[in-house]
């Protein structure tokens, strides 16, 4: 970390900053130029605040040359992490697709929709029980019951099986969930991020739709320093000033991501675009841009189950964009 | 509401739409033009998911025309909340300064503080105890004890108190806390909302630093449904592409929500900039704007309390804004 | 166009109104609700400013249902615009790969480079001469002299050649370019598009690095309005609060501008990114997404030439690139 | 500037890099850590590109210490700039009002609002001629006679006038206009600047809608470095994800600037929030944030002028704002 000093600072106060410094377990280098001097930063930064020293009065600049995070960082693990569950691995360089409805409806359509997205070639089931809606008024998913829909559907297909958790409270019904999935709206629900800290079960940490791919590294980084190094990290858009598009599906975050950590990176198209048409050139460019897998929308019957299904692909939409999600990623081995 | 169609849409795709919209209580008027069917709905179109009608295969565009939350509007509840706490009324045109520390760090900080602040015209104690950090590896706060230390000072100095609550568990602790915080990153922690939906207590609001006026009007919605129409909002800063500041304040937000809602309006200018210098200027203009009230940081010695105080004014910096805060008000009556 | 007036509109405001749109060359239908009075416009209603009727007075809200764009507009041209320069086509379903290095610096750095990427597979050559510069103090580009060194190696190569443009008063510099490149910071500089409007020569008009979609057609309708309606669109780019790339590619916006409009699209990974390790990912994203060509800056040795070369990739790189991204495009086929 | 070096640099890479460096006139101190090591280079670094740096493969950072803009720079230039046109001194201490109409429509507009503004407080005259408008199908202005009508409103009433220009081309119709405005499209049309910075003539610069204010300073050191220091900043709303709002008006630019620059700062409340309603509060706050004057619309008669002085205050509303301003200014004095 770098300081600048503001000119005119005093050399009491300079040895007062340098003195705290450190107290901090730091050591200081020390170089004045003609307007300005820079205070050189050498040990463990990442639990000095930023932000809190650049707000101090002789303070000019401060820069964060390290990371804060370092369990997450590829630097100190350059080992890719691969994550496994059921037959499933991710990060090994091959592509996972996880698959399935927003909400659960009922056993009929999750039983249906499990069968056929395997069919087509996912490997991972998909789907929203606990809902996390903008609208006190919106439908807030078949909660609990949901959850035993999916199992239900896991064990008929051996598919294993992801949904979100919105409340660490909620937490043991989610035993036999094989992955726990973080929404973007939990994304810095530390409290949470606490909680799944303490658990033995790979977790899925959606990004923000305003934060940077540093703050996704430092929520990960709350689940990892509790004891949890299964996370699997997913782009799915962010908030700008375009609105013809839902949000701007950031895909030059996948090599961003990946010379950053050793975690595996997942993509979801559909909640990024928020339009059936947009799905398959964006999970096609996904793949080829090196995503490890996808999180795709997937509803036996958008037409009727208006409320939810029409965002979705149908079946067979999804079975085709697999195929050629399959070919783009064999043309690039 | 208003959809319009795609041309091309055949009578019976448009028939099976309409009936979906009028099983949903809604009456639909047809207009047709040249390009393009317009369908005008009427009714509560509070409940109808926008984006998902957008998606449709055969919509071209969706419209709304009338907000989605209606406990928070002022079209229906055209009269000015005001909400009083002991002596304090927010809302009934007066400008109300609440002040102290980001951290609670001891009973003897917090107590100076306290009187400090209440002798420069603060009128509500503020102070940090459950903090929510960025980095796991930060300070997370005195959490229970920092409260204890708050209804401390609150007795004796008879100021009400307002701190953070960052998860719905801890709720018992803050029974003699006057006004319940909601934290920006907790905006749409929806099941943190409607447990508050459930409090006789006060609630701010902080706006996410992503989020729209519209999405805020709709989280407070959350918790007016649930029962507890005491809602403060706050405007702290956006999250933009400028990083001179660490955030935007959006000071339009003040006459926007003013003619959009009847309830109270704050603004964080502490929080907003990051930087102890701009934290007058942006008071001041805050009280120009028409604000009901300012959350300012203040700490007793943030020199030496270098993690924390550096942010904030002293007690004399604040005294000093106090003072000129009044005079603009005063001007504007 | 709708129209929603306030409740409490007297008739003699609301005939005004109307009135005034009459004037307008357009038809009004009014349909009237319990809280609104709702006006539809049809027409052409392109003329009619948005921002300006909804800050009437009585207005509550507009909203535009049809778009302010014609010649652009595929709903009125579902033809797909073809564009081509010597033997090369863009827009007919093949990827064109334009080269080059960001400044001109030499005769023998030009040559080289064309020579190199026209082996690699660029099939149009591009380099940049009258550059657009944040600093004032930084290098401007060779200007003149550096369109005369892209018309030798064009000569040299056959390859078309592509340059920027950043003022109509050097127009007649530009008589034996293919394509002028219109960059992204003049996107909104109308003069310059009126001008270009004028030409008998395709322009690639750059997205603004804030500007939405919508306004880029806007822009690129300045120029069809002028008689010329050979614009191709490139996406290089948005600027958002993410500052771990240059730039945010925004790749939605190919299937997005695919439906709205008929003109060819290109992708620009260099700029978007701002870094050469990221150019092949995206480059390949972009052509699973379906982009019609992509632009590439290669500079013959960024290793010595560190003021531009750096950000380029090596004719090497660029070689193993073009080779992924065509088993990427024939694998889509 | 501080360049951070990768862990594994060779000896000779980084040789090179240094013996780069000290080429551009720059010393370079070296320090090693565990894990990497820092370049500090001193001297100045206003001609290096930062992000060409940060892009070759040896470096992992670069980050900037001091500021790439000089003349602007208030670190050296400690004194307050103040612009003098006709009596009137913007940059003293006093609070200047312009105001005036979007566009000139005619001899008889432009008179009465000339001295009615003039009767109410403002002291420079200001409106559109060459007007820059998103769509090729919206109305140009009046242009060279637009230029006229404000010359004679100028005869009539004395106050100075300020216009904007759009193109170099025009240059020669300004010559009795007092201030020339560069509009927020064109405040990186690098040409125009360089051609203004040629004159001797104050130019009101205003913020592009998605630059940052060091780009601000940057566009003003283009004007500056040509000798013409007469530059005027002018903050008129940012581009941010909030709709509600046309734009976000970035009030904190104010203190901030006044801290990087000796140049005078105006706010444009009209254009930022695109809302009548919302002008009058905007500008209260600006001048409570201390800002060295306002750019208000006002058009003699917004109801019958539909097409533009909507968005305008009509004399009266100005009149009343002005006052209010008045009693601001004065109460902070």
């Amino acid at each position: 970390m770098i300081t600048v000093l503001k000119s005119g600072v005093s050399e009491q106060q300079r040895n007062q900053l340098i003195e705290w410094f450190e107290d901090q377990g730091l050591r200081v280098h020390i170089s004045e130029g003609e307007y300005q001097t820079v205070l050189g930063l050498i040990g463990d930064t990442s639990r000095i605040d930023e932000e809190l020293v650049a707000s101090l009065d002789m303070v000019d600049t401060v820069k964060r040359i390290s990371e804060p995070y370092k369990k997450a960082n590829r630097k100190f693990h350059p080992e890719q992490t691969k994550i496994t569950v059921g037959d499933v691995t991710i990060g090994d360089g091959s592509l996972v697709v996880l698959a399935g409805p927003c909400s659960v409806e009922s056993e009929e359509q999750i039983l249906e929709v499990a069968e056929k997205v395997k069919a087509a070639g996912a490997s991972i089931l998909w789907g929203g029980a606990f809902k996390s809606r903008t609208s006190p008024y919106a439908f807030q998913g078949m909660q609990a019951e949901g959850i035993g829909l999916l199992l239900a559907a896991k064990k008929a297909t051996g598919l294993p099986i992801m949904t979100e958790i919105t409340s660490a409270e909620n937490l043991a019904l989610y035993e036999d969930v094989d992955i726990l999935q973080v929404g973007s709206r939990s994304m810095q629900n530390f409290e949470l991020l606490k909680q799944l800290g303490r658990c033995n079960k790979p977790v899925l940490l959606k990004r923000g739709i305003s934060n940077t791919l540093k703050e996704l590294l430092m929520s990960a980084e709350y689940i990892m320093a509790g004891g949890n190094e299964q996370v699997i990290l997913c782009e799915r858009g962010i908030r700008t000033f375009e609105t013809t598009t839902k949000n701007t599906l950031d895909l030059s975050a996948i090599p961003a991501l990946r010379e950053m950590t050793h975690l595996p990176i997942l993509v979801d198209p559909s909640q990024a675009t928020g339009n059936a048409r947009m799905v398959e050139p964006m999970a096609l460019a996904a793949t080829a841009a090196g995503a490890d897998g996808l999180i795709i929308e997937v509803h036996n019957n958008p037409g009727k189950a208006l409320c939810d299904g029409a965002l979705a692909l149908t079946p067979e939409q999804f079975a085709a964009a697999a195929e050629k999600l399959r070919k783009i990623h064999k043309a690039l081995k």
